[in-house]
Formats: C-alpha cells, structure tokens, sequence
C-alpha cells in the first residue's frame, strides 16, 4: 500500500447522489478532478436510471468506479443509524454492489471499490461485527477483488484485512482528528478545518509523513491511502482544484492504483 | 429450442415473494416439482434478506435460477401498469438482474434466464419497443447467456431474438388461449381452466402437438418450452403434482436445458 | 362561482416538492406571488418534516393551503400513468389529504382545496370515474367543503359538481388549447407559449372573456378560477411577477376565494 | 385514572398490519375480543387500502380506534432502532395520525389513541426528549383529546401528563418483569410467560393489585390501564379468549373508557 520512491493517493468522491427528479451535487465539474467515483446504490440516493448515467460518466472520465451501497434510509440520505444485523448488513451489500456491477457488466467498466456510505460506514467503523460482515460481503461478490475503502485506523480496514481483501485507508482534509485517531465531533466547535492552507497542510503531512497532527497538538500516525473529496457545493469544488493543484507541486500522484 | 427425438419442457415458477416480516408462496414446498425458479428481486417483492434465502433455497433444490424483475410497486406487486419508457426499463432490468447476479456471485449459482414480472411482462408482450429495450438488457447484463423467458408467440419472442439472446416460449396450463394467441382476458368468463383433467390434456397437446385450442375451437400452433407454475394455494401444489406425473408418465422430461 | 362586478382570479402554485435531502422549487420566493399553495404529500414529493415546514412557510404568507395528492411514485415525481382502481385512487386521496390536515391542525391553518398532481391530474382529467372516486374522498374527508381543483371543462369539474362540492376550474398561462378544449399535447411544436406576452394575453383573455383561442384560431368558452403558475426556474418566478403586475393593472384581484 | 369500586382494564391489539398483497394477523378473530384497535399507518405495515378496509372492520367492531404510528421501515416492519431526531419524531407522527385521521374522517369514528409502534415505543420509553416531541404531537393533532398509550412506569407516561394528554400505562401480560419495572430482555431465558396461567394470575395481579411481581421475587407497584393483546397466532387468539373469560370471571370490565 505504500511506494517509498514515489508518493501518491487516491481522490476519491461520492458520485450519483441526485434521486429521481432531484439534482445533488455537480458530477461532471468534479470528475475530472478525482481518480475514484464511489457511486450511490439506490437506498441513500440514485436510482437506475441514474446510476446508468453516472457509470457512463465516470466511465467517460476514465475513473475507477466504486459501489456506495448505504443504509435503506432514502428521506434520511442513508445518515441516520439503523440498528441492522450483520447478517443484514451482508445483504444490503450483495445487493447494492450486485446492481452497480449489473451497470459495469452493460455499459463497461470494472468494479474497483466498495466504500459503505454514511451512517453504514459509521457504524462500520466502531464495529467490527459489522465491519467484518461488510467486508465478507465485498469479499464474495468481487472474488476478493474489490477494495474496502474504510476509516484510516479503524477496525473497518482491520476487517478488510481478515477477510483478505485489499484495502485502503480513507482520510479527511477538512476535518480535525483526536488522539484515538476518530474525527472531531461535528458538535465540537473545531471539528471542522475552515481555513484551505490548513487543511491543505494537512493533506501534505499524512501523506508524506504518514500522521496527522491532533486537536490538542500530538502527532498520531496515519495511512493514507484515499482521501474524501467533497462534490457539492462550489467551496468543495474550490477545494478540490486546491487539492489537486498542491498534491502536484508536491509531485504527488493521483491515482487509485494501490 | 426443439427435439424431435425427444420431448421436454421447462416447469418455471415465482419464488422469493416474500417480503421482510410477510410470507408469501411455498417456496420449499414447489421446489422439487420444478426445473427453473424465478426470483423476485425487490421492485414487486423480495428483499435482500429474503433473495439470499431464496438464492440459497434454490441452489440446494438445483433447479435453473433465474431473475423475475419488475415495475417498482411494492403495494401493488408489480401488477398495475405503469406508464415507464423503454430507457427506464432497460434501467430498472439491469439494476434487478444485477441485484440477483450478486447473490449468485457471492453465494454460487449462475443466471440462467429473465422473466419479467407481472404487468411489465404484459406490457412487454404487447409493446415491441419495451421488449426489445429489456431484451437488450438482458443481453448486455449476461454476455447474451441468459434466456429471455416471454410470453408464447408474443413480441417478447421476436425481440429477444433481433437481440441474439436465447429465448423459451412461455405457456400456460390453466388459461384459455384466444385465436390471436393471447390468453383470454381474466374478465371473460371462460379464462380460467378449472378442471385439472382438461389443464393437463392443453399441456400436453401444447408439448407433443406444439399446438393449443382455442375458445373458439380453433387450433393454432404455439411453441412450448417452458411452463407456468403456480407456487402459493394448496390447489396449485397439488396441481403442479399432477402435471408433474403426467409429463412424467408421457416421458417428457422435465429440464430447464433449451 | 362568477362574479360580474368584479373581476378575480386565483393564482395557485405546486410547493413543498423537495423530499428527504433534495431540494427543488423556490416557495420563499414564489409564496407572495400567490393566493393558494398545492402542497406535496409524500407520495411524489414531500416528506413528514418538508409538509410541516411548508404549511408554516404558507401560514406565514397568509396563503390558502390545499392538498397536493399524488400516484405512490417518488423516482417518477408522480408523472407516470399507474393504473390504479377507483377505490385505490379514493384511499391515496383519502390518506395523503389527511396527513396534510394532520399538519393544518397541529399547527394551523384549514383545508381549502385539493388538487391531484401530475399523471392522476391527467388520468382524472379524461377518466370521469376515476374523477368521481376522487370528489367523493375529497367530499368525505372535508365534509364536502375543499374545493375540488380541476381542469376546466373536464369531467373532473363534472364530478365535483356531483359529488356536491365546491370546484375551481383551472388553466395554463403557457400551454395552448385544443378545439375540445384540452392542451395541446406536449409532443407538438406548438404545446407550449413561450412569449410572455402572448402568454398574458391568453390569461388575460381567459378571465375578462371566459375563452381562449385554440391553435386553429377558432375561440371557445372556458371557465378560468384558478391559474397554474410554475414555481421553479427563474423564467418561471419572472413570468409569475409580470402575471401579477398584468392582473394588477387590469384590476383583476387575486384571490382563493371562490 | 382508577376505578375503586369497579375494575376495569382496556385490552389492545395492534391491527392492520397487512401490506399490499401481503396478509398478517388475523384482524377478524380478534377484534370481537378487544376494547381498542391500534391501526397501522403505512410506515411499519398498511397501507391506504388496508387502512380503509380495517377502520370499517373496527367501526363495525364498535371497538376504540387509535392509530399506531411507526419508524420509516417496512421491511425492518418498524422493529429496528433508526437515530431520527425529536423534531423528526414529532412530524413522523402528525403525518401518520393525520393518514388515519383522514379514514376517520371520512368513514366514520373518532380518534381514541396513539400507540406509538415497535422500535419507536421502545426508545420513547427509555428518552423523554422523544416522548414528549410524540406526546406534543398527539397532543396537537387531536385538541389533546387522544389518549398517549405509552409503556407502564416509562417516562412516555410522564411526558404525557407534561404534555397535558390523557394517558394509559401500558402492562403485558406474557412478559416477565425487572425490578426497575422494565421487560426482562428478550435475550435473557426468562423473558417470556409460557404458561398462560402464570400469565393470566400476572394480568388479575396487576389490575386487582396495581403490582407486579418480578423475576427476583419482589413486588413493585404497576399502573395498568391497557393491556397489551397479540393478534397472530393460534395460541394468541387462544391466549386471549382465555384472558376475556377470567377476566369476565373476575368481574373486571374490559373497555377503553379511562
């Protein structure tokens, strides 16, 4: 997972969130900015038709194309925490990243990735029951191919890793760690980082030093495999050329080979 | 899709109708009387709990697995037209087929055909730009492998042929035929066949004669290569036990292989 | 359901069609451009917390509130034909009405009007049936006193009419009309008015004149109670404001009241 | 609350819980049995047609109707825990209450109570916040007329009587109970009553002496107003007979008057 001579990361970004007659996000401004698609299943956003359209543009963009499969939880955008089994949360994946892969199999394209979304990924990363049932659920429907984009340091990629399939570590820009290695609470008032040099500053140090530096000043080491890139909003987009603009004067590549 | 030397049809049936805390059917029970199951893939019924179980049910009872799409009408299962374009079809077939190929992946077992399910069958029957958008669906869904399961003489036969894809001729033993080949509308009084005796004596001329009388006394010629079974009522068990000694005692053999 | 002495109108506008995290329409900016508000519930647009937000937005800008009941079909934003039964139709009216009178009196406010959303507008609009089951649920869930809004001159202005309620004839500003007096359909070059001006006329002429002149030429009879303006896009809010400042300046008042 | 010189006990039993083509329960059989009906809403079970269909079966019952509100979670049949916000809690509720409302409305009856239904009771019992949103809610959909059945000795009772709402505590008869007044969990071995004379000697104990005896020996005091009746099942519907006979024996009036 890591390339000692030449530094790289994966930008990767939630994709195909419109649902019926409602448009979210701005898919084609922010692809060409990004080396991985995580594209929403149906059950927090997307439908076929929409999931359709999404594969073929991600497809025209040449990047890998991953499943986003959610909680059901469509008026909640799948954030809401629903207390599912394991055994359930199995299914949900099968299913969601089953039909993703019907789009794959019609228009072209490979799976790449599975990144749970939401409350799912959430859940998933304080629990390993559940992490390691997602991660099996990954492991079967892509002959263990595919790989698990979990939280960097949580039992998400300790799950993947169990059940033997690639993984890789995802971390935030624009969001502040604790020493646990969890993300500052949004109801803390420095959860998230405002100011683009600092996060910006952020992204440099986990990936070439592998380790973030925590709220209250302690340097916690950090695998950075992928980093979440936000597509709504034109700040995010902003931010996502920023990104992309310092991870290339710091001959850092983009890419989602791991 | 026929042999003189020797006579067989394929018995396919509904299963995986159940749906979270409902039962529906007798899944169990059908199974060993028939050669292809249809599965319901969560637009009619089924849910992802309920299409593992079914996957899993049928594999152990090794009968042919097929995909049973439908419109999305959950309270209506799936039997109340709805006015969908061809694009949204050929969405709403892949992310279903897609759906059930997934459990095939992860759990075993290979897509064997697609029938559409209830009024999107119908409506398929009737409209030759709906099934050849479905056909085409099935085709790029399944490297043109799996069988389009359509209505006998229909457009359903017709488009999946102009897509290249295997098709079987869909015939019923307990409906009345009309000299256009359709069934007898359910509103006629003279649409249902009651007496088993005379339900069996119509398969068996549709099988050894490739021919079925009509209302009107006429005979009409009609392919057969696969047959509806009904899964839920006592009196369609015991039905489908009939049929089932009586192809038996005809020597015509049961096999989903076309 | 005239009035000689003085000219008037009502203006009603579809709000509150953002469902879960999606949002569409503007209602801020259109809801002082109006006299009554359709609100969406649930079955097309529109969830448990938006309805509550609407009805508030609507009480504040002392507009009169109606029911907006649609087919179930999120994805399709109620705009496809599902061929449900008359007594499926009076329960989803029945059921969608209530739960908005449920919001009017949790927070205030009265039941004025409802007007069935897109397709089951239309199939209402050539279905007399289908329009009586839906007067009669409007009847039985308001005591008879919610106007029933329909097209003008069709059979569901008939079926108010029986089922003994109030009804508000409506018509477009930017659709043309056919000699039988339905629009012309949306397929043909000439469906929609795109000219402003034109499109004044047309109202202008609708209210002063009680008739329109189709797109032969010829001029018919029609009776105008309530005018469609559309809420989204930032034509449409022009287009509301100059229909506003044209009624003004013609000392057409604009008003619920019918 | 309490009757000296008579006792009495309300008997509940949640109805309506079909769904679409799906059946449950068995709505018929009990209904001559029970003093009130929680009707479901469409959000667990029902849907527009079977809530239509139960109301009239309950009007002609002459049994109390209240409605029974539920999570957003048909296949999870509102059984698992979803992390919705008090403000979401209130309007989940105003929208259902006002669907059954509606049928009311329009066929016949009053609304009597609210039962909040499955997961959603269970976390209202253990957070006032939630249960006093759901008790503003009924109390403000029904001019504080409808009456909060809520869990015996949970904080729903208090939060009912702090919303000003007539309230009945809630008692089970088949469940055992902890010191704290709470249900033994389901996890633990002696969770449930089997025997239904231990049962129905726990139903004549909490009604004639306001006490409940729990799995370690001790006696706590209980406000029984309702008792809890489960509608499928042979034995439940025995059970229940059962229950109608002794307390008939024992002279205590089974009605839905509080």
């Amino acid at each position: 997972m890591n390339n000692q001579s030449a530094l790289k990361i994966d930008l990767n970004c939630d994709l195909g969130e419109s649902f019926g007659p409602w448009k979210m996000g701005n898919d084609a401004a922010i692809l060409p900015l990004i080396s991985s698609a995580n594209i929403a299943c149906g059950f927090h956003a997307g439908d076929p038709t929409i999931m359709h359209q999404t594969v073929k543009l991600a497809l025209e963009n040449n990047v890998a194309i991953g499943a986003h499969p959610s909680l059901p939880d469509l008026q909640g955008f799948g954030r809401r925490n629903l207390a599912i089994t394991p055994e359930e949360a199995y299914d949900l994946i099968v299913y969601q990243v089953g039909a993703l892969k019907g789009f794959l199999e019609a228009i072209g394209g490979k799976l790449h990735h599975v990144k749970p979304h939401g409350a799912l990924y959430q859940m998933a990363a304080r629990d390993k029951t559940l992490a390691l049932s997602i991660a099996h659920a990954i492991a079967d429907i892509s002959k263990g191919e595919a790989i698990f984009y979990g939280f960097a340091g949580s039992c998400m990629i300790e799950a993947g890793r169990e059940a033997d399939i690639p993984v890789a570590s995802e971390v935030f820009a624009d969001r502040t760690y604790q020493k646990d290695g969890n993300l500052t609470s949004r109801r803390e008032a420095n959860a998230l980082i405002i100011d683009p040099e600092i996060a910006l500053k952020q992204v440099l140090q986990m990936i070439q030093e592998k380790s973030v530096t925590t709220t209250c000043g302690e340097i916690i080491s950090l695998e950075a495999d992928t980093l979440c890139i936000h597509g709504d909003g034109i700040t995010a987009l902003e931010f996502a050329k920023a990104i992309h603009k310092s991870l290339h004067s710091h001959h850092i590549s983009i890419t989602s080979a791991i």
